[in-house]
This record gives structure tokens, sequence and C-alpha cells, in this order.
């Protein structure tokens, strides 16, 4: 018997109490065992009333990411089944490079509560403060070849854009090629990653950081203008494990559309959220910048710009601003 | 003073005796520290005669691929510059995997006398007997995105082929994609691997596996029949840190003109080389088999394939056999 089934049997039973003798008697261990383990979940946060002649009874749960909570519920085959929580780390990406080298499964989740050196897109910073947001990385060993990799990076935008709206209520926007905004602002970034021989990727790791319940005044000076935060937008605190759960079901669902039957369909997701396209814009891209009409995403997950002469560019990277 | 330059001082004065008082005067050390010196190089295998009223002269260099034997008349400008040599390690591509994710710089060469855990392409093992081959990683930094990496392995064939050609007069054939062929039998190995962010790559890891000395009925039966080395081809031992040497120097000459004017004069010298195209192979490619003529290989690196009904067929990744 571990903690955790302990916790799931108090889950089970809540809001009322169970004695600590059904508890010893359906776990097969000793009222001493017992009361060792609800000793351990208090000590992680966890309210757990003991009542003599009651027993015990669950009547709070700490707002942390732990793999039990995650888990609680969540009906994904292999996104999140593997779970590495951290109080508090440098970067998750980094750390689910390593486990990934390691050897860690199809699917491994890595998430903390806080990251030190939270990395965004081109060695930009992240601002990843303790218990406000979604800081992980998720390990994917798709069977195929680095040119083939690029489109799970549109496709986790998607997953997240989707899970911020079944879970919060909040819509947010696409902008090629990954960032999410809300209110105009960014409110959720991807950094994917690959490890690969020239023939087949060995692992991704996509790393995402949503601003779940950072108060707006807790940014930075110097992102405070163009950062926000899904508790900023909506006026109220969201549940980060209900909405990391989310994303992870939605991830698992894109990607095994995206496998299956082509990435078609997982483009025209990121086609209705898309508020690049179909305007002006001014694509930064190997240190040349180019000004033209945003046309259109290509099935490889390229911008497409056409330029003022009337000449097509494709994009497979850059940095994009909205003209107006 | 280092022992380095002791060793470079008795190297300049070969044959000839140079007295420890000189040596002194020039490094500005202790006669003792001069001995422990020298003592310390005859640990590593240096063969010193130490002679009372004549001085030191060096009479032997051991069969290692030190760092300070592999910079000895090396005039790259980046290839080699920083070198981890290990006695023994499992493989020198994860160590150089490992010590790039750490910020191992640009043209980071790591090199082994044995590797216990050898890798080849597709998980398949490789052969790596102590102090008879070259088992070398090296670390790039080219400044591209993922998709454009594919070229560096048909150049490290190159490079191999040409260093093999000038240092032991051996001039082996490439068979697609970037095995190297002697007698018909593999004398090298290469295993490129990426670690990158969608647009660009962080680093490549460009593992290269030569069969130097290693004398034909020691390879293990299963590959007995179809490896060799240059040892068994040429009839004589080959300079393993010569021949190192002038890999690194090919690769930074092909490195250069890849990245300068364009990976065609790459691809011509490769073509030069090439035992596969103009003639009828079969290539096994992602679970699947394809019987045709091999007519090209483009500039993206990919086997192009004639097909018995006259279309034409790219192939990225595979294996090919050729058809009698």
């Amino acid at each position: 018997m571990k903690k955790t089934d302990i916790l799931a049997f108090l889950k089970e039973y809540q809001p009322n109490f169970v004695s600590g003798e059904e508890i010893c008697r359906k776990m097969g261990v000793s009222r001493t065992a017992v009361w060792k383990h609800i000793r351990a979940l208090q000590g992680e946060g966890y309210l757990i009333d003991a009542v003599p002649r009651c027993g015990y009874r669950l009547v709070g749960i700490p707002d942390r990411l732990y793999g039990q909570e995650i888990a609680h519920g969540l009906d994904t085959e292999f996104l999140g089944r593997t779970v590495y929580y951290y109080d508090s780390i440098d970067s998750t990406n980094r750390e689910a490079r390593s486990l990934a080298s390691g050897g860690a499964p199809h699917g491994t989740l890595v998430v903390a509560e806080e990251q030190t050196g939270g990395k965004g897109r081109q060695g930009k910073g992240w601002f990843s403060p303790r218990g406000t947001g979604i800081w992980c990385s998720l390990v994917l060993r798709p069977g195929i070849a680095p040119a083939e990799a690029s489109p799970v990076t549109l496709l986790a935008a998607v997953a997240a854009a989707s899970a911020m709206e079944k879970t919060a209520g909040v819509s947010p926007g696409i902008k090629w090629p990954n960032d999410i905004l809300a209110d105009g602002r960014k409110i959720c970034g991807i950094l994917t990653e690959m490890s690969a021989e020239m023939e087949r990727v060995n692992f991704l790791v996509v790393g995402t950081g949503i601003n779940v319940n950072i108060p707006q005044e807790s940014f930075p000076a110097e992102v405070r203008d163009i950062a926000t935060s899904l508790r900023a937008v909506k006026g109220g605190e969201v549940s980060r494990a209900a909405l990391l759960r989310q994303y992870l079901r939605e991830f698992e669902h894109y990607y095994r559309v995206w496998l299956d039957t082509g990435f078609e369909p997982v483009l025209d997701e990121w086609k209705k959220r898309c508020v690049t396209l179909d305007r002006p814009v001014l694509v930064k891209s190997a240190g040349e910048s180019w000004e033209g009409w945003a046309e259109d995403v290509d099935p490889g997950g390229a911008l497409v710009l056409r330029l003022k002469d009337g000449s097509r560019r494709r994009f497979l990277a850059g940095e994009v601003s909205l003209r107006i």
C-alpha cells in the first residue's frame, strides 16, 4: 500500500469521514502505517481532519502539481502517465532532455512549481514564478524524421489554447508560429527541442509555460505590458491541476490525429485560432526583415508571405509583428 | 610550465639530447620539476632516455591519441582545438552530446582508445577495440536549421575517405549515405546526431569509427566477412594520430566549403567516391523495399532511385544493397 492509495481512498469518501479501521481493512495495513501516511500527506499540504470515533476526512487539496493530483481523473493513454515533479528546478526542458537521454518513456511529463532558469525560444528567459503557472515539458518519441517534426510545435499551441478555453473559459489567439496571446499579450509560450540522428528523431521535448494565476502586477517591468495570465484576463483563479490535465488530454488527442490521419485537421484548428493570417505583417528571419501580407500557413508549418512585388516567400522560422 | 611544453621541447631537439640545465633555463623551472614531468611523460608511455652529462632524449612516442599528439602539427582553426581524451569510454558520441549540452565549444573532439558500447547507425553496435582504431566524435555548432543539417554526414564521409587516401594510400568507396568501404567491406562508419530547437540546430555530434590497425582475424565472427581495416587492406600499420589529424584537416576544409560556398563542391567529391550510383540497387526504407536504378544523389543528400515503371523516388534514409 502506498500513500497515494490512501489519498485516493480519502478522495473517494470525500466529503465524508472514513474510519481508520476501514482503511486498515481495505488496504491490509496496520493503524500505525495508516497514521504515518496521513502525516506524510499532511506534510505535503493535504488538509485531513482526524477525529476520534469518526476517522479521517479530506477537507483540502494543496494547489500543487503533484503526480497524484495530475493523475486523478486523467484519462490519457500515454501522456503524463510518468510524471517527474519538482518543487523547484532550473528548467523543465533541460531536465526532460536529460531524462529522455537516460531512457524516459514516450509521454513522460516533467513539471515544476517554479523554474529558476526557465527558457523561451531563441535563448530568451521565461518568467516562471512559484505556484502560479504551469511550467512543464513533455517527452515524445514519434517514429519520424527530423524534417517531419516541426508540426508538433503548432500542435502544442492548439492543445494549449483548447485547454485554456475548456478549463478557464478564455479563448486565446495564436501568433505564428506558437505564441499564445490573450488581450494581445503573451499568456503561453512553447519551446520544442529535439534530439535526433539524421534519419530519425530520437526524442522531442515540448516545453510549455502557461501563465495561470500570476497577478498582472507581479510580472517583471520589462514584460508587464506584453505578458498576461489567465487570472488577469478572467478575473479569478484557475485550477492548475485541472488545466494541466486538460492540456495533456488535448495534446494526446491532436497528437493521435497528426500521426494517424495527418496534420491537416490539426492545422485547420490552428488556423481557426490564428491571429497572424490575412493581414499585413513584418517578419524578421535570419537577420533580415520582410514586409508583406500573411497569406497562409502551409502543411509544413511554414508562414507564406505575399511580398509587395507579388511574389511569395516561405518562412520556417522568424518573429512576426502585426502591422496596423 | 606544463608537461606538454617539455614534451614539445624534447620533440624539437629530437633525435638529440637536451640538457636538464637547458630545459630549466628555457622553461624557468627547477631540476626537480623537470624530473617530475619527465617521469609523468614516461608514465604515459613516452620513451625518454635520461643520461648523466647528456640530458634527456625522446626516443619513442606511444601509439596513443593524447591531445598533445593530435595537436602536434595540427593546423586547423577550430576543429580539434579542444580535445577530450579517454582511455576507455562507453561511447564517444554519448560523451560528446553530454559535453556539448554543458557548453563544449564548436570543434571539440572527443576521442577514446576503446569504446565499450560503441554505437553505429540505427542502434547497431560498433566494434571498437583498444588502440587499433579511431573512435572519435566532433561537436559542431553551425548556425543552421535542422532541415539543413543532413549534408554534414556526407561531408564527413568525404573527409574520412580523403584522409585515408592521403595518410594510408588506401582509396575507399562511399556507399550511400555514409558507409565507407575498402575491398567491398566496411572500413569506416559515421553516426551523426543533433540537438535542436525547431528553427535552429543547437549542436551536431559527428561520430566516426575508422578501423585502422585491427587485424582481420580480430573482428568478431558476425562481421569478419563484411568489415576490414586499413592494416588489412594495406598490409601494414598506419599512424592513428597522423590519420586523425588529417581527418580533422579535411573535415574543416570541406566544412568551410559547405558553409561558405554551398554543398555542391562537397557533393561532387562525394559522387567521385560513390560506389552506389549508376547501378541497380535495392533500398530498404521505412519497412519497405524498393528496387531500381540509383540515378543520383541530390543536393539535399537524398538518393534518387529510378523505379522499374520509370518513375523516380527520393530517399532521405535507408539501407542500400548493391544488385549484381
